[in-house]
């Protein structure tokens, strides 16, 4: 079986200007690291907060992963545009993604409700927004991850396994494989 | 004063053949019976999930009915079309429906967050999505039904009573009636 | 410095036509002036539920004002259309504003998930749907305020103090100024 792909993107001006260092793209890495048991590969980008720029990338990644995690630019700022992108190139929306990040978020500060980030699926790929903090990267999928893997088995991706002590997916009795 | 109907829609490629048996339109059906004082009658339907389909049948049964609960067809998979055909016939979207019926449904599992279920008006008629399974169906009906009879009211349909050992209806002081 | 200015719309057909007193814009007011302590004026305006005057007041005061709330026609029934106009003048949709407003409701009456109030950012100005009640309009804007004025800095906005005893508002350390 060969490696799952996963794409991580981070949106912002500045880290990709160089301005400052990014530091979305490790905070990904080493959650999914921590997390998956299923070996997998990354493919990263770092770009600005331009839509169509952000649009490209995400179909791009879809053709090859079957998870694409964005962090940056879900806010009410006019340079905000991740969850524009990501619904230009949707064919389904999970609105239950969205609102269980900010209501995780919601439980450590107030203003979580000012993110705007969605998740969606374009072919057999998933895309998820984040936020753009690591702190809050790893609370959110701490809160939504768990439903991750049998979403992806639903629209047809590699089955993922988790590592119990990290995040413990989720099937009915009826999708689960035995344990590799 | 003529019989309250209500739609019931099973969408399901694999029931709507003959594959499996459907165990959602008698979920629905037992689930009223158990919380309905006022009599009803019901007008149902086991479709494939095509929306053409799905979009025909609420089209007919909202000329008839005050209610039509779905079940079936939310999740992520390609063949999922219920939300979709449901917002194509919307008047209104309701949102608050899809969101608690997620968060009731959270309580059970993680993978809550994967049902894309809306509930919307067309017409004089309401029109909510629920899950495909019977145990769910009850769940998030028992979450979000108090709400159902006020908002018939709003629409201009027939006035609901629920049986309080079941469900209590709510309505605002002004628009109670004299209990039947 | 000049004071911030806030617009206040209710949206009624009777309170419009005077058949009763309108409620909501002395609500709104009131509780302003509890929780604000950056001094401000207000701009408002009585309207009936028809869509094309909804958005004409909103796309409006949206020019001159960081913050407008709306009162009244959230609801589902045929002439509630205040959702509509907000989503209809909006640059960005802010969907956390909605479901933690229906998420406190929810905590006072079941029918919350009726409401179909929304948040919306215009240019500079960010526009929040309120219920009709007095006590409704008290409970929402406690419950959400926290995050409003850090939302009218990041969309270029006066900087907002409140009054902690009314309402905290939160700022991550590095977008707060000393106090005034």
């Amino acid at each position: 079986m060969s490696a799952a792909r996963i794409g991580l993107v981070s949106i912002s001006d500045r880290a990709s200007q160089g301005i400052y260092e990014d530091k979305g793209l490790p905070a990904l890495k080493e959650w999914l690291e921590a997390a998956l048991l299923t070996p997998f590969e990354t493919v990263t980008r770092l770009i600005p907060d331009e839509q169509p720029l952000v649009e490209a990338a995400l179909r791009e990644m879809a053709e090859e992963c079957c998870l694409v995690l964005t962090t940056g630019g879900t806010g009410p700022a006019p340079r905000d545009i991740t969850p524009e992108a990501t619904l230009a190139v949707a064919d389904k929306v999970l609105p239950g993604f969205g609102e269980q990040m900010r209501a995780v978020s919601l439980k450590y500060v107030p203003t979580a409700i000012l993110s705007r980030q969605v998740a969606v699926v374009r072919g057999r790929c998933l895309i998820i927004n984040l936020p753009g903090q690591p702190k809050a990267i790893k609370e959110t999928l701490d809160g939504v991850f768990a439903a991750v893997p049998y979403c992806i088995d639903l629209i047809g991706g590699p089955y993922l396994e988790t590592r119990d002590e990290a995040v413990r997916a989720f099937r009915p009795k009826s999708a689960q494989k035995p344990k590799a």
